[in-house]
């Protein structure tokens, strides 16, 4: 049996793995607390909200993992577009290793609950602008033209749009499509 | 009591409302035929394939609908660029008097069933390649730069993106730059 520090973490991975897929509503906590292999009786503990917080909690992980995948593409890259060019290359990895299956785990959650839950859409909306502080911050250092805040927007927007058309489409190519749009913008 | 004739269509536009706003699991059936207002016994007379067929069928009404707003947004249009922000100015206007509840429908349906739904992934594929064959036959009749399959694609992603993003913001920025990144790539 893992530890209790472990269940936490175990329940917020199996949470991410199973919204992204299926949406909010698809996934039953049961089936959460049960793929999950973390002790039954542990889950009001960590999650006192229920299924509501569990989400609340995927959707700033999933947002850190984002961010984390943010910084990493632009302190590598000599330019704003060479930046975005690595970030859709590597969500677009992500996705083809899971068979265009593992959806942005916070538009999956966002979209059927928004604006049912306010708890959830305020996570998501700080997310959204922790990720826009950051690469607004990246477009600024590396000299991106025009306002970076809008750029960061424009980054953010099409990289949601590829996500979707991709899962549609079972390509790479909408990622490629959305780094050329900011590249050339 | 509707005649048999109007049931089909309440029956799918009922689906569309309500798939929008909380996805495809998040609304069961006997809720869309009670909200539908159309004869109970009549729904699998028209849906002999249950929830499934009616979503593929949602998907397909909703993909004419987008068929439409893009033929119009393009053929009133003097550039390309002119029509995308056409176009995202009406889906903008929609999204903002809905109270930026009624998303995609077929990105809410498609997120929560692919690929568990070979039948709804088929018609999101159809209807996605029925608007870029269309946007890319408007690209070329306007003499848009680059490869018009391209542009089209670039327009999805871009829309979808923006889509997603204002959900979450709560505002019709998004839009904007989803206009400005095709308008200016």
């Amino acid at each position: 049996m893992p530890r209790s520090s472990d269940a936490r973490t175990r329940f917020v991975d199996t949470a991410a793995g199973l919204f992204r897929r299926h949406g909010y509503h698809g996934v039953g906590l049961s089936q959460i607390i049960s793929v999950s292999g973390a002790p039954k009786g542990s889950f009001y503990h960590h999650f006192p909200g229920g299924k509501e917080e569990l989400a609340e909690h995927t959707v700033r992980h999933a947002g850190a993992v984002i961010a984390k995948a943010i910084d990493e593409a632009f302190l590598e890259a000599a330019s704003f577009a060479e930046g975005a060019r690595a970030l859709a290359d590597r969500i677009a990895d992500w996705f083809e290793a899971s068979e265009w299956s593992d959806g942005c785990p916070i538009t999956s959650i966002v979209l059927d609950t928004t604006p049912t839950s306010e708890r959830i859409l305020q996570a998501t909306q700080e997310v959204f602008e922790g990720w826009l502080v950051r690469a607004a911050g990246h477009a600024e250092r590396l000299g991106a033209e025009g306002d970076p805040r809008t750029t960061a927007t424009r980054l953010l927007v099409a990289l949601e749009g590829a996500w979707i058309v991709a899962r549609v489409q079972r390509s790479r190519e909408p990622f490629a499509q959305a780094a050329a749009l900011v590249a050339e913008a």
